[in-house]
């Protein structure tokens, strides 16, 4: 499909990057990295436009899938749907487009997962996110 | 209970308004909208003043109702719970009465379903919400 | 362990500290508070350091601990595993640690419940807290 799913990235410290109990699969938010670089970061509104706003929040999605699919053993087919996302962008107070920033992610799982990758979603604008990322995704998905 | 669950909005891109799996139905975030308008937009603490805030906040819950009853095929009775709620409130940095602003969501989900719209809560201020938007609110429900 | 777990405060509205369903406990969003006060105020990045920060989210950290033992009558051994937890730090918009801020919840969950409180994370900046709080910690727990 045009997208290859990079090496999951480990965890920084005392935390998991997935965790899967009861049929869900919890997904750790995900940054706009691409090979362990940040690849976007400052604030949409301010210094970032909306174009790499949606770039940053489509490379949070490719990242999400790496780590759900790491806790499956490469194996997406065992996801049943993806449930629901939540989508935080680093935004100046000015900037109320964040459902269009998250509509890069959205996208991107709906491209690799098909109706299966449509989500509930939540989109909201936050004041700073970790490593001056410019979007951070997390997600939670039902999984075989 | 003077209460009117308006018609569930259909959603502008690639996610759902809501999603049900294992037992439980996630609705995504929904903003204070009446027939089709935001309602009341800006920020708590600068434009906008706490009852304002705490209207947007009640609208948001009627939306989110609005959208689970649509995923039940309009029979709120079969929900079993509201598990937990988000409540994002754009705020002006010097605002820090989220909890207050979130009580008219709350206040409504009790409202409407009694002792079983008892919910967690989270309440937290955000830089700037989608369409300017004064308040967005996600649930979990337990449902049959 | 060092850690002596304060009494689970009670809500102040119509919401619930913690809701149990599903094999799930969900803790609402809990603050840095000790013996019913608020121990740590203001923004990171401004009037509050990084080790003020990470003693704010240790504290929310052991609150969200209480209330989940209050759910399960007190016995943490019904705890599985912790799930997930959702960390936010009240930012200046230049601040972007807010991941260390959060190890400081991260590391207690840990300390306590061993490899069970190894979680999936979400840490986020946000442009104000409830009280003028310096962090929030939300928690989703797999339980018996």
């Amino acid at each position: 499909m045009g997208v290859t799913l990079p090496q999951a990235a480990a965890p920084a410290a005392n935390y998991l990057p997935a965790v899967g109990y009861g049929g869900f699969v919890f997904v750790s938010g995900q940054l706009p990295l691409e090979a362990g670089r940040l690849q976007v970061f400052g604030k949409v509104g301010a210094e970032v436009g909306l174009e790499d706003g949606r770039r940053a929040a489509r490379l949070c999605a490719i990242n999400v899938l790496a780590q759900v699919g790491a806790e499956l053993g490469g194996d997406l087919e065992r996801i049943i749907r993806l449930v629901r996302i939540t989508g935080y962008v680093a935004s100046a107070p000015s900037f109320t487009e964040q459902h269009l920033v998250m509509n890069g992610a959205s996208d991107l799982f709906v491209e690799v997962l098909g109706e299966r990758g449509r989500h509930a979603r939540v989109a909201i604008g936050t004041a700073a996110l970790p490593l001056d990322a410019t979007a951070e995704v997390d997600a939670i998905f039902a999984v075989e």
